[in-house]
């Protein structure tokens, strides 16, 4: 039987990228995300076409239950799962404090720190007890300094971050291995960066700063590094990891 | 008239005796904590019998509105607030993942981060319109990293945190400061500390380490930093600080 | 007999400001520079005419035994030293890896790091003897993170950082202070900026930016913050703050 | 013609090792060791046992000229560097204040900020040129706080790491990839654990926390990760990563 790969935030971007990674390395991979059912179905075809192995689930993370109930069923129904990659994004745009409502603040919250919370308090039970498991969380330079009008998203990613801390200290003796990955540049993803810019910014900002320049994060490329963390022998782990192109200002110096 | 500092979370601690020296020093002190109305109307009297002004409410944050309407009151019926201290706990205790329930992790939110972002927005503008206003906010070393059984502690300690810096990042330039102060240490408060001892435990350690001995945080003197801190220059403004006994290994050490 | 607090890098800037500061408290500051003895007669002249008490010396900080000569000097002739205001500047421009020698590379950790050393080596057992003593640290934004052409700043600051954790880790405990001091913006200093952009300049931007719009750090107003640090209460002490202007961005963000 | 990697630091624990899976891969390793001929000579015979090509030299990192002409000579007779292993150790010991003589303090300064400076001034424009290159620079705990009885050490690699990130800040856009890789647990190595605890005493630990425990850092697993950083794609690269035994708990908790 394979081993299983969740990915929970598996678009066009990282998560599809490193979905795919995962399941040409031989993972069964369960890809979930909350809407586009064409663009899921053409993933898990595209790794199928490939050789691989591949699911596909709707799930809309802020649900209650939801992330519990597809973490049972594919315990259930696919096997154990090894690796989760959690890719859950939480960026509502630039809002300005008085922009902010109770709603949008809380809702950041949700996304990018109680749904992680939710699938580790599922998983990591799970994994210490076969001694195994990683869980590998993309993260945003949000994590690391606050901005201004990002005031539920940089509360919330923080959140996130300080959480992997507080799971690798429980957990980590046992056996999980859970990553905070720090994707500090855009991302060259149609479904995510591709969407706030519009087709037209974004072919632009492709060509002037992707494509051959390599200024934007190719996520194929970011999955390397992903599969790269999950193979980690436990006598050498990583907690904190950032990833950045190379023509990048990192987020201490912009 | 005079000027007006609110004090949210306002026990025997930091909150009373930030409140007691900001009252001492002109301000009339607004006091508001979650319970005990014999202590909050004793913290009261011991201001006005110092022949300073302070008013008590009980306020319940986590309620849905009640820091709203406590703020919009206080600037009607009291005057316009130019100090906040904000003082809330969200200290719920040492629970492993698996003990740490959903409602115990969102409730350490409400209270760390939520309860901060309804205060700042509610006070924000109003301070910016007048072109001043302090917002002294309490951290602890849960905002720094993570520990185990700190699940929702450190998470939500963390998103406090970056909300800090990203209220400064919108509005320090329009004249309103945030300061995000790490206690780093115990505080030789009854109301905290000796709740969580109990009053015997709370009393060796007091013999041990507190007294003479000055290994725990004095909140009478803390409030000496935190009546500095609201008073700066806003040519030389501190946004981050921390506070330690001397005898303390601070957390990066310990 | 008064308190002796001792400054070294005593330009026209914080230096100068905290050693005014401490004289109208009472202590008897003795100033320190590399240079410009006429400055430096100035300021002892102010001081006094404060009605403070004042002594001064040129000291070259980099010449072997410069530093522990004039801190014997000074426990000697005028008497124990309970302060040491640090603010010896290490910033020697913006220079390329290419065009940065060994020696410029050399100097720079010479005045920012070993420096120190030397006179905290020499200190800290005399202040530990008597129980108490402060030093308070100037540093850089280049303690926090690297800059292009800031090879030698940048790691020199960052030297300087992690020895005043390292000095507090071994004598905070034996009643001496140690404080870094972020100083995170544009101070509004004749001696250092005034020198760098030129008399055109400086005064141009102190029109654009200072003076009244409070946009540089006004030493002076830094000076109020150094001395409120070097009275706090053993049972409360900082190791680490940082001080903007309020229209300041934040290094994090810059 | 080979790609060539140069490491300097190249006893048994992770310099070594490095070397071996660079060699591994294809390179041709270029090790570099202050003393012990025959180690370096069996590991350059190890290397050539795996089908691999190795050159060992022995080198005084901090005589002057020393690294810089070894570069050369490298760079003349056995081909461009394309990676540089930078793995030079600067731990001497607990020492307290007092006990550090300057000259103590010094060295630490000259073996980990000054050497790599020294090693970086000569390579980064050489690479630039290539418009390719990669340094993966070793470093320790004391990188990221101060701990008594480690003066020199902790201000020694705090400005390793700050110069790590002036170097990016300058060279990465122009292909130069420099990674500070945190090494944060101790290192099943005999050249560096081995002698700081005597045979007996290493082996003890060996047994109770290393060997099949996987509580010491393997250098042979360290490697790996290394290697990947190597490799890394210029749209997807790290500045900045930590490793530790998956039982070690990591600076940020003790």
């Amino acid at each position: 039987m394979k081993p299983v790969c969740l990915v929970i935030g598996a678009g066009a971007g990282i998560g599809g990228n490193a979905g795919r990674r995962f399941a040409q390395e031989g993972y069964h991979t369960v890809l979930c995300r909350r809407s586009n059912e064409d663009g899921l179905r053409g993933t898990v075809k595209t790794i199928e076409e490939d050789g691989g192995k591949a699911s596909g689930f709707l799930l809309n993370a802020v649900d209650a239950g939801s992330i519990e109930d597809r973490i049972s069923a594919v315990e259930t129904d696919i096997g154990p799962i090894e690796v989760l990659v959690f890719n859950l994004g939480a960026q509502t745009g630039n809002l300005s404090l008085e922009a902010t409502t109770l709603k949008a603040f809380e809702l950041g919250w949700r996304l990018a720190t109680f749904s992680l919370f939710r699938a580790a308090a599922m998983l990591c039970p799970l994994m210490a007890e076969r001694g195994k498991g990683t869980i590998l969380v993309t993260a945003s330079t949000a994590a690391m300094r606050g901005n201004p009008e990002q005031h539920s998203h940089a509360s919330a990613m923080a959140g996130r971050r300080m959480l992997c801390q507080s799971l690798n200290a429980e957990y980590a003796a046992r056996g999980v291995h859970i990553v905070h990955i720090l994707v500090d540049g855009l991302v060259d993803a149609p479904d995510t960066l591709g969407k706030i810019l519009g087709p037209e910014r974004f072919q632009e900002l492709r060509e002037r700063q992707g494509l051959e320049h390599d200024g934007l994060l190719l996520p194929e490329r970011v999955a390397d590094t992903f599969f790269h963390l999950s193979q980690q022998h436990r006598s050498a782990w990583t907690h904190e990891i950032d990833l950045r192109p190379y023509s990048e200002t990192p987020w201490w110096n912009s």
